[in-house]
Order: C-alpha cells, then structure tokens, then sequence
C-alpha cells in the first residue's frame, strides 16, 4: 500500500483526524464537531477529512475509532447510542469518501493500540488502556496485537459486578465496577458538579468537603480494583489510564497509586507484582485515538 | 529432536507421567506417590520415569507441571509450599534424570495447553482452564499459545479481591474469589465435610441441608464470577473447568450455568456472549495436566 496511514476519531462532541509519517509520526490533524446519526456523522468524517492537509502519495489506509459497538470484519458500527447509530455501513461510507480501504473499530481499542505506538513498545509488550469516560472499559494490547476476544468482549472490565446489592448498571447487571468508577458513576453521586462532575468533585474534595472526599474515595478504589482485575488476568505490562477522568493527571494518578499500595501493605502476593508502577497517564495532547485509529487500518488482525 | 515427549505431573499426592506418541495421544503412562521436599520430590519424577515405559526413539523433551510459582526461563520452582519446596532448580534436576531437555511449569498452565491440546483446538482458538482445587486459578491459552502474562500474574482470578468486609485470603486480601469458589473455602465453611469437604457438601445439599445449600450456592455464584471475570477480560473461547471440584461433573456445571443464566436474565449485555454455553468440564480421566506438561516441553514460549 502506498499513500498515508490516516486516522480518524469520532468522539461524542468532536472528531479529530490525523495523518500519520512514514515513522508514525503526526504529519497533520484536523477537527470538527461530531454531527448527528448516520448523516451527521458521515458528514463530520466528509469534513474533517476535507480539513486535513494530505500528502502528495494520498491516502493510503484509513482507520476510524468510534465509540460503540462494531464488526471489524464487516466495517459496521452495530451499536453507537451516544451519536444516535443503530446499524452503519460507516466502513463502506468513509471508504466512497477517502478512496481508501477502511478499517472500523471501537474507539477505546484504537485508543489502546495507540498508547502502545506512544509509547514506544515493541512487540514482547503488552498493555491495557483503561478508558475512564462515561463508562469503563479497556482496549488490550498483547505482544503487539489489539485482543478484541472471541466475541468482542476483550477488556469491558467495567460490566464485572462485584456487589448484587449496588446500583442498577446500565448493562442490567447490578454493582458493575463502572457504576462507581467512571464520569457516569461520579455525575450520579456529585450532581452537583453540573457540566464537570469530574473536576468540580476533585476541587470539592480538594476543599474538605466530606461528601466529594467519600465519592472521590470510591472512584479511586474502583479504578485499583479495575487496575488489579487487568494485572490478575492478562498481566499486560503496563495499564494506562485514558478518557476524561485522566484529564486529572497526577489529581487521579497519585491517589490511585496511594490505593494500589494500601493494598499492597497487607498483601505479600500483590506487593511481588509491582502494580503501582505499571499504572500511567498519557500526555492528553498526544490524539491517542486518532493514531490508534490510523495503526488499526494497518495492523494485522487478531480475534 | 527426536525421540518422544513425555509430561510429568507433579501433584500434591501423586505424580503422573505420561509419553506423548506422534499424534499427541498418550502412548504409556505411569504414576508413583509424591514424595515431600526436594528430594522426595526428584525421587518421585526418578520413580515414575522408570516406571514409563518408553518407546524405542527414547526422551527428546520432558515437560514437568508443578503445583507453585515456577521461573519457566530457568527451570526453577520458586515457592510450592503444599510440596515442601523453597527454591529448587527441578529442571536441571530431571534433566540428570531424563537426559533430556526439562521445561518447568505451573500445574495450571500446564493443565490449560493439555486441555486446548484434548479438546483439539486450532491456533485461532483461546481458553481459559480455571482450577477449582484447594485454591482457585486459571491457566490461559491465547491463540494456541500460553500466556504468562508479564509478571507471571496471567489467570490469578482467585485473588480478585471483590469483598473488602469478606473472609481474610491466604494472599492477604479480604474478600478473594478463592475465599468462596475453592475446595478451602468449602471446607472452612463446611467443616463436617472431612476429608472429602466438596463432596459430602454437594451430597448434604441434595439431600436438602440449607447450610449446605448455602454454603453450595456461594461457591457456585463465586465460580460463575470468576467465569464472567474471564470473559470479560480476555474473552476466551470457553472455560474449561478442572481440579478436584470440577469432578463433580454435571453436579457443579449444571447449577453453574444456571447461575450465569440468571445474570442473564437481567442483562441483554451478558446475554449478547453466551456465557453459559462457553463453559466446560472436561472427562477427569484425560491426564491433562501431564499432557499439557508434555506439549510446555515443545510448546513456543510467549511471556
């Protein structure tokens, strides 16, 4: 294939696109709002794509991160709530408009094979990107290769449920880990952080307030638990933290990092495996996504 | 290499042995007691190679499964308290014995290849083979190949730690998945179980004893975590169920896929992965652990 790898991230307020260099570096990027159901979408993709300085070879692979259920294999987006899709043939639009093979994926899993290229590993390493947004879940990055699993199922560490007397998820399951550690889960219990849950909850605690200090406690401890549920499965080298929530930086890393250790002190067993360590923010600047996207329209494939 | 590939299984009780022929069927087999400590132990793997009876091609590989954390690298075991054994270099040790190459493994890992080996899997497919012994731990196979995990953690489901009021864990965590979904956490609550705890359970259950009933509900609602655990982190093929509970046969994978049907019942998201129907039991009779031994011996190495 010739032409430019170029990434496209659809996300529920803007999508942003990237052009990546023959060394996987960030040639050009552009961004527009994101529009609304199939059209609105489709024409988001249309505009940021007519936005994006592109190279004299062209496109030559395009990959796009959407978040929502998808079948790789078909390019179809089955399930997209939050931008209003029921069942898309988005790989087949984008492909009419780029002129170039498209690859779809879940915009979580692109996140991760992003990270990965981030950061610059090889292929003997492995990494979970935990994205803490609305919801939870984790792209998983092992030895090199994105693991959707058998059934697309690969990382929705945020539908485990650890307590059958916890809030009602919106999976139907009760106590799901996303249901106390996520931006829906913090809106739900700090209503009165408005348009920034996240953020006016951190400043609240930060504040001594005693209500923010106990939601912010559960956040924190749900995200460890999260974090040792990826190392006692998969043992990926590494579980860095993506999505809104991770805006906070060393606000969410050092008391998570704090919780990791509690439990460490009373754990032989968990303190051998130096999770503490292994947990990382990645700069926010650094379109994560939209790279992962453009790598996923190249990478070999994997179930 | 010529010559054949024999598996070694060193229980806790018994070691097993058995020499794989060309097609991977078992072509001799022998078992002795196990011995206790380093020197119990080598005389036991010295026992039972005499006792094989070997084809005329001789040794090429042996595999050796062993209950406890091992470095598979160097052929160490590092820490097997049930058998006695500290730091041990067992590979160099049945390699003077067998005159052979030696790999080193844990019993699970070993177990979770024989199992993908039995149930003649492809390169394609995965599986997780969650022990349900004394404790509760899982050996995973991704795309035909064993994953360790980066810090050897990979498939410690037991130590998932999901009740922070819940029983102290050998591990130093409250509340583990082993402390409810294991043969010790039946004979601490049912302690008039005796030697065979598991079993007068099941039996005190069906004859309609509500302790029993009790104590058998949280054991199986445990184990269907540990499989929804799975599932919704690697996402394998299936879960193959072994150690000393799972031969319970149809008493235990019966009320278990009722359990995960429940949770079903509540969540179109459990129900979109078919959960119940990815579980398994393998015939207890198939030496799996001593297979799989015998194919970690060959078997690629990925971390």
């Amino acid at each position: 294939v010739t032409g430019a790898r170029v990434g496209i991230d659809i996300g529920g307020t803007k999508t942003q696109a990237v052009v990546l260099d023959d060394e996987g570096g960030i040639a050009a990027e552009a961004k527009v709002p994101t529009g609304f159901g199939a059209e609105g979408v489709i024409a988001s993709v249309r505009d940021v794509l007519a936005l994006l300085s592109m190279p004299d070879a062209g496109i030559g692979t395009v990959g796009v991160g959407i978040p929502g259920a998808v079948d790789p294999a078909r390019g179809r987006v089955t399930h997209a709530v939050n931008l209003g899709l029921a069942d898309l043939a988005l790989g087949d639009a984008v492909a009419a408009l780029a002129g170039a093979p498209v690859t779809v994926e879940n915009d979580v899993n692109a996140a991760a094979l992003g990270a990965f290229h981030l950061l610059g590993y090889g292929p003997d390493r492995s990494l979970a990107y935990l994205n803490l947004g609305t919801g939870m879940a984790a792209g998983i990055v092992l030895d090199g290769r994105l693991r959707r699993g058998a059934w697309g199922a690969a990382g929705e560490v945020g539908h485990i449920a650890v307590d059958p007397e916890g809030v009602l998820c919106s999976c139907g399951q009760r106590g799901c880990l996303e249901t106390l550690g996520s931006g829906s889960a913090v809106a739900r219990q700090w209503p009165q952080g408005g348009d920034h849950p996240v953020r006016s909850l951190f400043e609240a605690a930060a504040a001594g307030d005693a209500l923010a200090i106990g939601v912010r406690r559960r956040l924190i401890d749900t995200v460890a638990s999260a974090v040792r549920v990826l190392v006692l499965t998969v043992d990926v080298d590494d579980v860095v933290l993506g999505g809104g929530i991770a805006s906070l930086g060393d606000r969410l890393l050092d008391p998570l990092r704090d919780a990791l250790r509690d439990a460490e002190s009373t754990s032989p067993f968990l303190a051998s495996l130096g999770i503490p360590d292994r947990v990382r923010i990645l700069p926010s600047k650094r379109r994560v996504a939209a790279v992962g996207a453009a790598l996923a329209g190249t990478a070999p494939k994997s179930p």
